[in-house]
């Protein structure tokens, strides 16, 4: 039986023509030349697969800037190398050893469906997330040791955007538990940082380490 | 000990700046409104970290329209709930359950750096990659067992581009294990496409399920 | 003080400039000429503003086809040359006796909120509709008359529909008391259609008069 | 007598089975979703019924994406809540208050029958439109009191030209008389556009309300 594989809608087709005779066009030699002799992007950013935030459109990324791993609410799992499989983890890995990244992004964001999740799981309020066929919920399990900070907070705006910020020290945390992250700290050839998005005013924040809070960029 | 998190380099608060200025300001009450209502995408894309391939240019996506999981290679692995930490099946979950696209893409490219590593490591050429530590080998462990058909051939390019166009295929077929998302495709309520971008040529190919081959668009 | 204008925002300068640069291109001699000898439309077609009937997409409308009038609820009102301001009657003289259309359709479809809206006036539950302020209320006024025969229906979605219908008919009725559309009629130059389109199957039907009821197309 | 409706022309039946058996196949389970769940358009378009110009085609629109009105010209009255039938302003206010657009743009073209219309009455040689029984006349009033600007212009079509910017324009003036597009504008939740497009040439301008001209895109 053959796959079910459909082809492209008809509107996906117009976008990528519309591209392909516009800004591939303008730049061909130099995409050209970026297939030739590979990538060398300057950063890898970690950040949400929510349709509301593009890193690419906030950090204006053309082609060849930015390697960019997307999951669940950004999150890094820590270092495990047991031998199975672990997908942001490789991603780290190439990023920082194969590519040598000069910084790494942690981009969490504001009204995010991901820590919202969370908080209703650890609420008790989400059962089906507790289930252990519930991929999003064990996904989740990352963030789960952050949400007693916030438990305490009523107003759930608030308690989400803490747990939204608290998301991104947690991965910052985990990375850390790389060996070759670490060393690339140590050594000043790679640079962390944390990043907060609201999707609804366009601000930007970013994690101040001496303050130990997030400032306005 | 502060965390070791650094202030966001300047040109990326540059370039942050110019998009809140123009984008953003141009869209704040969409955008807003995006924030205060949810998203509603149209289209998951599974596509490749790689910073050479930007499925927002290709299909000149604005906030809002695709939910996007970018991993090494584009791959997804099979269904398998059990309980421990699976961010590309949590994305595939949360996009077909929770938001309930219409279509998912999965889109490989030309180039693959994971790809490359992947037949190295199959050839024997890499034996780092064979190690249990190794985040990027056990990952392309996924795309294994397609390599035994591009084994015999000497054409590196050819070989390499073959197999990318195998993972594409072997996501496709892992993603049917969903229950979720043989279901959706069962009721048409879920259409899945594979996708093939040439980075130096700008070319997008899409497979044919019933030539059982990559078409131009 | 200068009008509150502002620049197209960057998704829709995208867009164009993807359209420019291909269907536009592959048929610039075409559009010069329909630029320099003028259009020659064989159809107008009265459809509603809803975002999601498109007619330009369901009969694949090229450039100089159609001409196009769009208003809410695909209405069309008496010949009442008194005057004023009518801007759908301007169309139609337009289409009829300028540009002298061979078809007249008039598109209804499901779905539709002004004839929801119709219907919540007609039933005493849209108090602001019925304020003289309310152009959205006295617009819907046009197809008030045809209440009457659906009132009785208490399933909503059947109710709605049939009133969607009946005001492709009014319409029709409406049309006709233009003389220059009833001599066109009358000799043949000029043929009008009802249709309906369902928006989430995708159905479209016409309406036959010596059935006196609407069939698939 | 039954009503002279016909059934739909085979041409036109071909070209909806086409769209049928693609787009809407392609789309179903995306189109499905809008019919359930309403429309949410992220702007309004004024343009006019010309064949030669679909804005469905210049910004790529698929099903959802924009609330279209089309009439002669793309011009918007003054608001006149005076309890007549007002179906342009309804329009406006069915986008603005009930589907809350973000963007409201206002597009006019060269080549326009309707500006050229007007032209013709200004001058005094177009008795017929002069008649209060012609719409066409009637409607185009609504840019008569433009003509004077550009009376004296003797190149006609650069004064056709000039006037069809200023129909752009006294539309965007008019609107801004509808006390919620102004509330709109003030709060910035609604931004207005003024765009101008060349047929022949596929040129598209935008008014910079700061130069007070129309610039290319």
């Amino acid at each position: 039986m053959p796959l079910p594989a459909r082809p492209l809608p008809k509107f996906l087709v117009q976008r990528y023509k519309g591209w392909k005779a516009t800004d591939f066009e303008e730049n061909h030699s130099w995409y050209k030349r970026l297939a030739d002799e590979g990538q060398r992007p300057r950063a890898m950013v970690v950040s949400c697969c929510d349709s509301r935030v593009h890193v690419t459109s906030i950090f204006g990324a053309d082609m060849g800037e930015f390697f960019i791993h997307r999951n669940i609410a950004s999150l890094i799992p820590p270092y495990n190398p047991d031998g199975d499989l672990h997908g942001t983890s490789a991603a780290i890995e190439y990023a920082v050893r194969v590519l040598r990244v000069s910084h790494l992004l942690v981009l969490g964001h504001s009204n995010c469906g991901g820590v919202d999740a969370c908080d209703g799981m650890c609420r008790g309020e989400a059962a089906e997330l507790e289930e252990p066929t519930s991929f999003v919920g064990r996904w989740l399990d990352l963030l789960r040791g952050e949400h007693a900070a916030v438990a305490g907070m009523n107003d759930k705006p608030a308690r989400l955007q803490a747990l939204e910020k608290a998301a991104v020290l947690v991965s910052l945390r985990n990375v850390l538990t790389f060996p070759y992250v670490s060393d690339g700290v140590d050594s000043g050839d790679l640079a962390l940082h944390g990043l907060w998005n609201d999707i609804g005013t366009g601000a930007l924040e970013h994690y101040d380490a001496y303050l130990d809070k997030f400032l306005h960029v």
